[in-house]
């Protein structure tokens, strides 16, 4: 099938064909580790399992939504008040040890020097940046369609 | 850019280039009302807001997951056990008013002489069938990449 190239009764210009939606590979992907990219604010380098020989490294620019900043004191010795000192703390939270939905079959991409062997599937509304995942537990690899 | 058509070096055959994914219009849609299709076990038949003008109707597979068959006894009159009689109850659960992904941009498509004008985005594991949920609330239409 073409695609029609001009608006639908439902007044959409960009249909496709079934075929063009089947070329695209969807998988469930269960993250084993997630870290800060050095020299990014932005970035996570996942480490994403997909059912495969070995995981897979995903970069992704969701660190925004998933690292929290805290703070740590950190005391001086015999807990000399002058002597302590903040700490800025990063964790990631929300992401290891849950699944979440990628495309497999993109070309990887190099992102800051770091290969992106898959993209994971993510919106935004005004309450921040969404992942998608399953209603119940699916395993690592498991096709969506 | 082209398929390669040979694997390549992590041995996966079917690359695609991120226009052809960029052409799939993925988009999170609110459930309004989900009915049983008359005369299949299978099909339900859903009102979707897209935050467009008015919801579509879309018809999914997904009726094994989502009906739960129970048991009504409906007592005969002046509580006469004898006239006691069981009929069977089906209930839609845990699909309206909640919010998934569909693609928004397939050709439409007859299922049962209905119309379905989007496609629910599914996978199936050994506990059944999951559909794909934001992990914080996007409102209805918010497109995914």
């Amino acid at each position: 099938m073409e695609q029609a190239g001009n608006e639908t009764s439902s007044g959409q210009a960009n249909r496709i064909a079934f075929d063009d939606f089947a070329k695209v590979e969807m998988k469930i992907g269960r993250i084993l580790s997630a870290d800060m990219v050095e020299g990014s604010e932005k970035l996570l380098k996942l480490s994403v399992d997909f059912g495969e020989d070995s995981p897979r490294q995903v970069v992704s620019g969701i660190a925004k939504q998933f690292v929290v900043i805290g703070k740590s004191v950190q005391e001086g010795d015999e807990g000399d008040a002058e002597q302590e000192s903040e700490i800025e703390t990063k964790t990631i939270s929300g992401l290891v040890g849950h699944s979440f939905v990628f495309v497999t079959n993109l070309e990887p991409r190099k992102i800051l020097g770091l290969e992106s062997q898959a993209m994971i599937v993510a919106g935004t509304g005004d309450a921040g940046l969404a992942l998608m995942s399953p209603t119940i537990d699916l395993p690592p690899g498991t096709s969506l369609s």
